[in-house]
């Protein structure tokens, strides 16, 4: 059984398909009896207006895009969920892309969103991308833009994100209030915003307590991108190279995870004689052994700020009265675990 | 910036909206030298078709459904991975909703994907949901609809799912043939089809070798979802009501994790004391201690396998000739790890 048109329920009560259409939306020039008529036609035959029609004259889709570096990702996962959680209450559906990390990936895929003409876009940048052309190509179509988690600061749009470069230091810091003397950070890929302020919140924190920084000790992610093996790697290398190191702040809780599986194969001892912080708070660092102290990062909390931020700003579009961005900054924690001593 | 339309390019080159349209379409009675012009314009004008009137034209949205029980979870995420890599190479874009588990938040939602004129839908099923007249609804309206993983038999649509009750029956046989005696289940939530299943492959596995079923042996769900809690809630029940349990097959990882967490906390040895089979690899299943034996069950191929699927009904039903349902039934495996004896 196909849809319903206005036209099946105009032939069928003899009217035109103006008058279906304007009973539908209760105009005051269509009596009360046609009215009527129409809509009880309309819902025994369970009509649907066409929604592309109603967005070809309202020039609203009520759809968003999301563009996500990966899904399969605690952190981002959770983050989806806010968002789609926020947009439903507002009748809003989310369209998702996977740009897989990949610059060439993302553009094309603003490009699909764009030619599908959502409302607004939200998007967490890929570790490759460096250059901002496709997110000004959003803002030029006077088009709502949000970034969230991994952005960029030289685009003038609204971002929600953490203080990466605080929270690094509050991790670093209890490191060595713990009594670490000699601290390692293995800090991933090299262009993300993020990776570079948790370097940096690191790095000041070495400084902050008179210790001295050797950038021997930080280690980049070998692939590119923030892995299990990744962390392996990087442990057997540490271990290999400077065995005097006896804690590390580690960019993210699966490398984390990594380095802790390598560091029992090895036979070290952690927290004794390695202590590891991780980022994020994956829901497995609360249940491996040892479970692992980490910066608790509000994946679900950031996906609804992000939505509602982009929501606010399409609504302020279309009254014609559009929105200064802003720059939301939210909580983190630091959650003491296992893998540090005297948690 | 706003997007350019048709109308201002027919404007600048004064010459009607229809015009413009059939050049840029190539249609014969359109001179050469306007069609040059109009595409030239349009090219250096950055001009993209409104996809709204593309579809409403085509009766095409080319966009799919998506209706997921849960995003924050290992297995869901690869599969919607899988859905969007494929739907990405036919030029589709998908609408996720997650129905958190709820009939109710089901149906609504698929409402709204039929009311956004969606081509297809793709579907697992939440754990409450047994009622199907919400799924026969997008059948009758000739829309295509294929299930995966958590299916309803009844409905008639295509359907990718692996073989519960087999992968249950090889996970029950391994504990069995690493000597376990007394084998308890955790069957997880009452309703879905999968739950069930397990549980006849553990049932079957046990009569098959000539031992006793034990009806106070299965554990289910407290809460009525597969939880990490929930593991640790029924592990600490069978411990007081069971000692002799010496092997349990579990409904899914998460739970087994959790079971596994209850245990250590108790004392109990594994495998030495219980040994323990989980469902799903997950990956943090290949990273605890101990590492858990259990069944792969290939969540992204699933993804890709339901897409294609959708695509060929989707194609078939444009040229008339529409597909009879397909079961599809993938492969699954058993891992073995520390989790059981003589892995």
């Amino acid at each position: 059984m196909k849809p319903v048109t206005l036209k099946e329920i105009a032939e069928k009560l003899n009217i035109s398909v103006t008058t279906v259409s304007k009973a539908l939306k209760d105009y005051p020039d269509v009596s009360k009896k046609t009215k009527a008529l129409v809509k009880e036609l309309a819902e025994t035959l369970n009509y649907k207006p066409n929604s592309f029609a109603v967005h070809l004259r309202t020039k609203e889709s009520k759809t968003i895009g999301l563009v996500i570096p990966e899904i399969v990702h605690h952190f981002f996962s959770s983050v989806i969920k806010g968002i789609i959680s926020e947009a439903e209450k507002e009748g809003y559906l989310v369209i998702i892309l996977q740009s897989n990390e990949s610059y060439e990936l993302e553009k094309k895929q603003i490009d699909l969103l764009l030619s599908h003409r959502v409302d607004g876009i939200l998007i967490s940048l890929a570790n490759g991308t460096a250059d901002f052309k496709h997110l000004n190509a959003i803002l030029e179509q006077d088009k709502p833009l949000v970034m969230f988690d991994k952005i960029a600061k030289l685009v003038k749009c609204s971002k929600v994100i953490i203080d990466d470069q605080k929270a690094a230091f509050i991790a670093t810091q209890h490191l060595i209030d713990s009594g670490c003397k000699r601290i390692a950070h293995f800090r991933g890929p090299l262009l993300p915003q993020n990776s570079i302020d948790r370097f940096l919140g690191y790095k000041k924190a070495l400084l902050a307590n008179g210790m001295e920084y050797d950038p021997r000790l930080v280690y980049l992610s070998d692939c590119g991108e923030n892995s299990f093996d990744d962390g392996k790697v990087n442990a057997a290398q540490l271990y290999k190279d400077h065995s005097d190191v006896d804690g590390i702040f580690i960019n993210t809780d699966l490398v984390a995870i990594g380095a802790i599986s390598e560091f029992q194969k090895l036979g070290v001892q952690i927290p004794e004689e390695i202590s590891i912080v991780g980022f994020s708070n994956w829901f497995m660092s609360s249940v491996i052994s040892p479970t692992i102290t980490t910066i608790d990062q509000p994946g679900y909390v950031m996906g609804q700020t992000a939505f509602i931020q982009l929501y606010k700003e399409i609504q302020a579009l279309k009254k014609g009265t559009p929105l200064q961005p802003e720059t939301i900054t939210l909580e983190t924690a630091l959650i003491k675990r296992e893998s540090t001593k005297g948690s």
